[in-house]
């Protein structure tokens, strides 16, 4: 019979068996990372091509397709590593079927590229493809974040989650002002959509914060030179003041280049937040290592009798030795419980906000920006989280009838 | 390379093994409940026959305890068991953790007894010393509840454990009871503790009453016989009344009887929830088999080819087809999601309020009772759930000084 003992180096093993686990889910991420800034530098290109009938960037979008096939290359293995391990998957019902989402979307990607060289689709509809895409793939580094079961892990994971889901809006907002400066007008409804964009960035980019090591938070503002974020302010007054001027080709060149020095400046920052997730996986399973060698070395023979030690061996100084490691143990692993929860808390209201946000627009008729701020503001009032207000207006919902839902 | 099919089936497979994974947890936890009733006796049995110096109930205990060897046994194989799948254990960390406790709680047990038989314990110290083994072994319950995966089984194991968790109250009420009968007197903190077991049933009966299927809910008042509980209720009353009486054996005899009678219906009870458990979860594994031939069925020849299916073979159709399939798949898998936060949320409010009621016992000098009573008092006052009354105390405590906590 197994004693207190083995399962105390036991809890230990799966300990780092889960940070190992985690290491992996970390490469997968940095992968996944990798591959969704190539997607959005091919929808970048793919909308100046479009909105130019073909006439620019078509040397660009030539180079940058067989790029972002070796990315996804890269994460088509790692999908296939992944579904190897079969039942070992955490939360593998619906990493899955996210991946499943995923690969959907990168079959009909051939077509949809014949399209784009032949200028027979709206820029809006590849635009929308791509980012529909991007999504399906940050759905997968979701699941995967929020299957992690060490709080640090967890927390850098959510950080690096909140920071690609922010680099997305910031990739949307530049098809989207570049599809504004070029037709030279915007309407109420683009202009809601572009401070939405904008205001969600600001939302994903404050969770990265709050999640993030102080250390890698602020690498954030120091990977983008000052004067491109002024330049970026700039623009966007122009491009959102409400006066119609004509389609000004040079602004969108400029408007361009600007969000994509900025997002070359992130997809360097993810590579940063990268290395420290490595780093942090890395010394955790190594002091956790350390600690089941000093737990081994403590127990010493007593470990290595294969039956039940003799009570003579147990006196009560060692017997209260291997008890105060189990509770220490425990006292670990509580607090770690608390922090955990803590980050899932964060994962999950992103969700939350998201499907109270869709229930706010079918039911009350608002679109996304409004609805963002309705949420926001009841937050704000009833000075509450705004997950926790998300909640309320989702629990409410249960008890309305179907039809008004 | 796998395709979304492969995905869609393999994120199917997950949900069978999660599946497969909780019915064994569900044989764990009802191994654990037969070995818990079987402590609870001996405990209830220990006290009667300590506080008559040995004179009563010595031969009940002396046929109890192989009883409670048998399920002991069958406690330590089911861990072995689950020690043996290792990394593929969810929790690992914290149910080896808590088991390790366990052991190191039944380790001493010879012990316990032989001091028992020699009348050399006090009644309360054996008291508590089995009310520490109970706890944990419903620790264990809790964490193997914690690790569900699937929303309806995860219902069933909260209600189940909080089902425990009342028996356990009432088991603890049964001893207390006796000892004020045996000693004919109830000071003020006997009394408060008296009150404070009896709430405390009503709470996890309550929660018990949230979370199990409709029909079982109803069979906790059917199991014991009405007259049981108005006897119950009646020699409460008189054991709490102020007036300070001789000790009275009789009483001590019609308490321990009606107690008795009473948990061993929460017995019989345990049976029918674990029963219910067990159907539930083939029932749950019949029908993932059934969508995983349907689905295998419904994509036919295509899953079979080994390579990827030429785009011949995916017609626009069976195409939209699968991905409807992917869609069904992640919307089940999303309201599932909601239902598992919900049964979380009651588990870790548990956690939560017992640890806020640590804080406020240190930090204000209340009772355990008074500051139970404090956090429904406030939760009342403020509308709000006790579980986030009791979140909002501890993080107030994050920011007081160490000094005070």
């Amino acid at each position: 019979m197994k004693t207190a003992l083995d399962f105390l180096l036991a809890a230990r093993r799966s300990e780092i068996g889960e940070l190992e686990r985690l290491e992996n889910t970390g490469e997968l991420v940095v992968t996944i990372a990798r591959f969704v800034h190539a997607l959005q530098r091919e929808r970048g290109m793919t909308n100046i091509f479009l909105a130019s009938g073909g006439r620019r960037f078509a040397a660009m979008l030539r180079e940058q397709t067989p790029e972002c096939d070796t990315f996804q290359t890269q994460v088509l293995t790692a999908f296939e590593v992944l579904s190897d391990e079969g039942h070992a998957v955490r939360n593998g019902a619906r990493l899955f079927n996210r991946i499943a989402v995923v690969l959907d979307g990168l079959h009909a990607l051939p077509q949809l590229r014949k399209e784009i060289t032949r200028c027979s689709v709206a820029p809006h509809d590849a635009t929308a493809a791509f980012s529909r895409l991007v999504a399906g793939l940050l759905a997968v580094v979701f699941e995967a974040a929020d299957s992690a079961g060490d709080p640090e892990v967890s927390r850098e994971l959510v950080a690096l989650f909140h920071f690609m889901q922010g680099k997305e809006y910031a990739g949307q907002e530049r098809a989207h002002g570049a599809a504004l400066f070029a037709s030279g007008r915007v309407d109420a409804a683009g202009l809601q959509r572009w401070r939405h964009l904008v205001d969600q960035q600001q939302h994903c980019f404050d969770v990265f914060h709050e999640f993030a090591h102080p250390q890698l938070a602020s690498s954030l503002a120091a990977s983008c030179p000052a004067e491109t974020l002024s330049r970026l302010e700039g623009l966007r007054q122009i491009g959102q003041s409400a006066s119609a001027t004509p389609p000004r080709e040079a602004l969108v060149d400029e408007w361009y280049e600007c969000c994509t020095a900025r997002l070359d400046a992130m997809r360097r920052v993810e590579d940063i937040l990268a290395a420290h997730l490595r780093t942090v996986c890395e010394r955790k399973i190594a002091d956790a290592r350390a600690s089941l060698r000093d737990e081994q070395a403590a127990l010493g023979p007593l470990h290595h009798a294969p039956s039940a030690p003799s009570p003579a061996l147990i006196g009560p100084q060692l017997g209260r030795s291997v008890l105060d490691m189990v509770h220490e143990q425990a006292q670990q692993l509580q607090s770690m419980g608390d922090e955990l929860e803590a980050a899932r808390t964060a994962l999950h209201e992103r969700k939350l906000v998201e499907r109270a946000k869709g229930l706010l627009m079918a039911h009350r008729h608002l679109n996304e920006d409004e609805a963002y701020r309705a949420l926001r503001q009841m937050a704000m009032n009833q000075k509450r989280r705004i997950g926790e207000v998300a909640q309320s207006v989702l629990a409410m919902a249960e008890v309305l009838p179907r039809s008004v839902r």
